[in-house]
């Protein structure tokens, strides 16, 4: 196991304006309702959220009450004999509904127009597929650098689909590409590797006015900062539980579907648990109503459970609150490298611009695989994505602005010994 | 939640002959690597097996130290840095492969031919869709009595592919309908409801005859008996983690694709983890080598490792002991439900010939669901499966044949107070 060293910078050493902006944050008292390792400023919780600190007792008790002693009366607890309090405890059933509850306030969505379950990807396969069929075209237009596994799932269907043509196109002529055999634009609303956030009620608006329906990866917004898919008249949304959400490695994942589509978008991962009556064993298959239709198989409790416990750290979280706190933090970074941008081959690839910059920041390096080793060594720990980024994730949650200073001072410490 | 009264039989009255076959079960201690409940015969470990011992203090590790210490890391670990034995127990990157060769010997195939994540469902369609583009073909026959999940997803593919048909025939119609223009024969190899085997071997045998491959779903046959794909010489199987491989509530499902079909089969699900390199972010796709190509989103963390270490349940275990055993736990059963039979309207509908008999043994009865919720209350744990039937699992890893005594003294005596 590799060992990590503390970065050898002090806390007293912080500058006074940082430790103010930390001692009125609103989130601050947030921080404690989480594990995370000493010595360590953790950048990467856009790869993997830390560990809320109520996740093992939830997973122990799950495993030995709920698995090891009711066993398969879990699946059926919360019947009409049950009583109410037993069945939002224990009831597994339900459990895929109690999570899209909690994920619905922070994406913008009524609870029953979002499901969870499966990974991102298999999600994307779902919606993408039934927003093609809806939109009765046969291309798929997206970012040529879009997170590959959203390029690779639209290649997928197009196995399936005859006459599916995935056209691929810069970010900045999404719009230009806007054609009217274009059958559903598929984006993420972050750019993993810059940053950028794109303005989804604009696009979607642009989207509509061609006929196309919108497909928007949510992988980082979704917990990052508040995001309003009805307001801005999405269509289709999926995003992932392991990284804003904290859901743990895997985390089950969660789409959405605007109500207006419920009713004609063919599921096409028609499983069981999105049947309407699971347990009548029907030949045929009935969806369940809302966007329960689009479970497949039996729910992945061990993950839902890790889930649905990371998801009350945000039961008491004003969003706007987390969004100025994030723009304040990356502010707070992009402010501190300057002296380091000046002196090291550092070129800074986010916006500046808020309404533009996601919760990251990152940076191209010609060494930048090295260096992020080098880091991740130190202690800072953040992602290098190809071909040669340098990817600080900034988490309100558990993050301060000292930790912005620590790990700026590490970077430099690192940069200092490779030049 | 549901009150369980121990059953009110005495294990001192349990007939001599079944003690002594109890006494030289090669499987015995097995018993002891599980937790189960108190006053409870569990006949259902065919819907979720029982809790291995070791599962709980796997997922503590998992959660408090894989992800909450070493977060990110996790999935990196196991580079040429790395030990071996570090990669052994920590390389998340790995644990899909890892699980995969545990499956491996217990369905009769190659490591690399077996993939182990999303559910049974999602599996059934990567592989259906496979197969069928590989058969070049556009029917799908399967038995119309087949796990629903089954009919659903054959019919949710049919919404992508055009001119798709699936054709439903009765089990015993099956061989009658391998016409000409069948491209795959989908089918159970253990009916759920009766509990009848199927020949995989004859019937695989038959397909290919006319040209159509085959798709297995082994939901009700790993970890139950040996299972011999190659053998047999089946195209594709799928099955599930959490009935007999006891991998808890919603585990991994795994899918089985022979290697004579890599190269050509097409990855429909084509997601990052099954990219030959995730982690270039390249922006074509390009399939891992093997089976590893079906996986599709990132792994399931929490249910692969306790699926992973449920399976270590199974390092010692002669296969052949486990079908011996279940045969005899059947057998007994039924027996000893033969004077119940005389007084009752129970009807057996499990095969008492043993090589069409699975791990299960069934009956009809008019007043199916009613008697089996009295069952439960009673602690006879088994199963309703509709419209009339009582499903009763048995799984050699942990019943005795004392059990199976007192499972069927229990069950008379809810019969006898319904009567």
């Amino acid at each position: 196991m590799t060992t990590i060293q503390k970065p050898s910078v002090q806390k007293s050493s912080v500058p006074a304006d940082l430790l103010a902006l930390d001692a009125r944050d609103p989130l601050g008292h947030k921080r404690g309702e989480f594990i995370l390792p000493e010595g360590v400023i953790y950048l990467d919780g856009n790869s993997l959220g830390a560990l809320p600190r109520a996740v093992p007792a939830r997973l122990a008790h799950v495993a030995a009450q709920e698995w090891g002693q009711q066993l398969i009366r879990s699946w059926s607890v919360g019947g009409p004999a049950e009583a109410s309090s037993a069945r939002a405890a224990h009831d597994w059933m339900s459990l895929p509904d109690r999570v899209a509850a909690k994920i619905a306030p922070l994406i913008g969505s009524a609870p029953h127009e979002v499901a969870v379950g499966d990974s991102t990807s298999v999600n994307t396969f779902k919606v993408l597929a039934a927003a093609l069929k809806l939109s009765g075209r046969r291309v798929i237009l997206t970012d040529g650098d879009n997170f590959p596994t959203d390029l690779y799932i639209a290649r997928g269907l197009g196995t399936l689909m005859d006459g599916l043509e995935v056209r691929r196109v810069s970010a900045a002529s999404i719009s230009a590409h806007l054609a009217p055999d274009v059958g559903v634009l598929l984006l993420t609303e972050v750019d993993y590797r810059t940053g950028r956030r794109s303005d989804m009620a604009a696009i979607t608006a642009q989207a509509r006015a061609q006929g196309a329906l919108t497909v928007w990866d949510l992988a980082h917004s979704a917990g990052a900062f508040p995001v309003d898919l009805n307001g801005c008249g999405a269509d289709f949304a999926v995003g992932c539980g392991y990284k804003f959400l904290n859901g743990g490695p895997g985390a089950p994942a969660f789409l959405f579907a605007a109500e207006r589509h419920h009713a004609q978008a063919p599921v096409v991962l028609s499983g069981w648990m999105g049947h309407a009556e699971p347990f009548e064993m029907a030949r045929e298959y009935v969806p369940a109503p809302g966007a329960r239709r689009f479970l497949v198989g039996t729910p992945q409790v061990l993950g839902l459970s890790a889930l649905d416990t990371a998801l009350d750290v945000f039961a008491d979280v004003d969003l706007k609150d987390l969004r100025d706190k994030s723009l304040s933090l990356s502010h707070t970074f992009m402010e501190l490298m300057i002296p380091l941008q000046n002196r090291f081959p550092l070129t800074l690839v986010t916006p500046q611009n808020e309404t533009e910059r996601g919760p990251q920041v990152s940076y191209r390096h010609p060494q930048a695989r090295e260096v992020m080793a080098d880091l991740i060594r130190a202690g800072v720990i953040g992602d290098f994505r190809t071909p040669d980024i340098l990817r600080f994730g900034l988490t309100p949650l558990y993050h301060s602005h000292a930790d912005i200073w620590q790990a700026v001072q590490g970077i430099g410490t690192v940069l200092e010994a490779r030049s």
